[in-house]
């Protein structure tokens, strides 16, 4: 087992993300030799077996981590930092400490404190998903061709970074080591404001009329489709993006807030001028998402 | 030629929608004896001509009515008043003028007092689409499965009124007769609604500074590629409905900001119940489309 990167993973949380690493390592060979599989629901748990995705599946953490050169906690961010508390102690001295949580400011400030000496810990965000959960919603394929992003605290050993990146790589995707403020900001305009847009108009349109919410849904056009498909997430993973990334959540928001009163003010006034111009723009945005191979 | 529904049908403006009736009544037949198309550009026509998607063509709309049973505006709403105006007098008597605008009342606005005794007047709208624009973006099947729905005026013939319900049946579409202010009110939170929030988002993205900017388009996930989809639509178009549907649309987006503002606020101060609530909303109506097959 030489070649292979990890003997022993240990994987917290066995969600969308969470089963999809564990069967990408499986698929691909070259990870880990050993896939441990931890969740704080038996029933998860009793997927996982019946899936067939880890070798060997344990409802406590702490016994979960112990021998383990790698741990990924995939659960909800709001959970790192009682499970950071219940792991710590059991972590094996040169082991590497990692994640995939969506906010990464939260995670160091959550979880940095607690990692004992001697544990590398290297915070990461695979950009992937689905607007499915559970560990049935995983699949070996998730992470290929995107983007996983890298944010270590100043001073973290580069060797153990440079693991880091080479797991993500095996497991398809393209790396980046980004810094965890930067991090925030752009994830909250281009994944976390677009999340909670898209609830808050299902809020919106649920809150309609009778007769007028039945043909919502009945004359569903193509914008509002997009819409419900990104508001099927996972609601206890996005209430603790959201809370977790609270700045500068609200700072886009905001500055979002403030585009669409004026757009609605061109709208009142029929500024013909105005409207075609933030139209063009995010023609503009499209084409250069297009050219950069990413829509 | 008996068995077609129009002996001729002049479509005017061939964009994605109105390329697109010409494409399904070739293919479908039982339509159209006779298909004549007018634009108000002339590189357009030639297109039309060179795809083999009409009979004639007619860069002079007056000239392209002539003699038609079925005339359907196919341009973008705003410039309908001007179009009616021009045709009116060379509608033949007995024909039916329809429509494909996403706007109803600002049709029967600009329209209706336009429309010769003796010609049916019966406003459309089909529920189809894609954020490609212009005559070779149309394809023959863009609206099977889809709704269209018709919104006669008070008082309008119903054998007219049936002989358009045919028509979309026969392009492949479910039809629903509804009245024109609901219409708007429904297409405001559906369709209008989103296709504003998608533009705006785009716009605040792209206000960004240099570097985040550049970080938004290379990791941009797809929370915020579904956005720039929608966002990459017509902008002529999109900017008549939106000064077409004002009040409608200005009424969802100020009741879309108080719940923005109110799950702000909940975030703001962590509380995550109400974040909880919203999301699982969200859920909701996603099942609900689900279940009625729309998504």
């Amino acid at each position: 087992m030489a070649e292979t990167l990890f003997r022993r993973l240990t994987i917290i949380g066995l969600g969308l993300i969470g089963s999809s690493i564990a069967r990408a390592a499986q698929a691909r060979g070259g990870i880990a030799a050993e896939i441990v599989a931890s969740d704080r629901s038996q029933a998860v748990l009793d997927r996982v077996v019946a899936l067939g995705i880890a070798d060997r599946v344990e409802l406590d953490p702490a016994r979960a981590v112990q021998g383990a050169d790698l741990v990924i906690l995939c659960a909800p961010v709001g959970a790192f930092a009682s499970l950071a508390e219940a792991i710590a102690p059991h972590l094996a001295p040169g082991a590497i400490l990692s994640d995939v949580g969506s906010t990464k400011q939260s995670v160091l400030r959550d979880v940095g404190p607690l990692v004992p000496d001697g544990v590398h810990f290297v915070p990461a965000h695979p950009l992937a998903g689905t607007e499915f959960s559970g560990p049935d919603a995983g699949f070996a394929t998730l992470f290929e061709g995107r983007w996983a992003l890298i944010t270590p605290p100043p001073g973290t050993d580069s060797a153990a970074v440079e693991t880091v990146a080479e797991l993500w790589r095996r497991l398809g995707s393209m790396v980046s080591i980004m810094e965890p403020a930067h991090h925030d900001r752009v994830l909250a305009i281009v994944s976390h404001l677009p999340h909670l847009l898209a609830f808050t108009i299902c809020g919106t349109a649920d809150d309609l009329a009778d007769e007028t919410r039945q043909q919502v849904l009945q004359f569903a056009a193509s914008g509002f489709r997009d819409f419900t498909r990104i508001a099927a997430s996972d609601p206890e993973m996005w209430r603790d993006v959201f809370l977790n990334n609270r700045e500068a959540l609200l700072e886009m928001l905001a500055r979002f807030t403030e585009d669409a009163q004026a757009m609605a003010r061109a709208v009142r006034w029929g500024d013909a001028g105005y409207i075609e111009d933030k139209i063009e723009r995010g023609r503009k945005i499209r084409k250069s998402l297009i050219e950069i191979r990413q829509a």
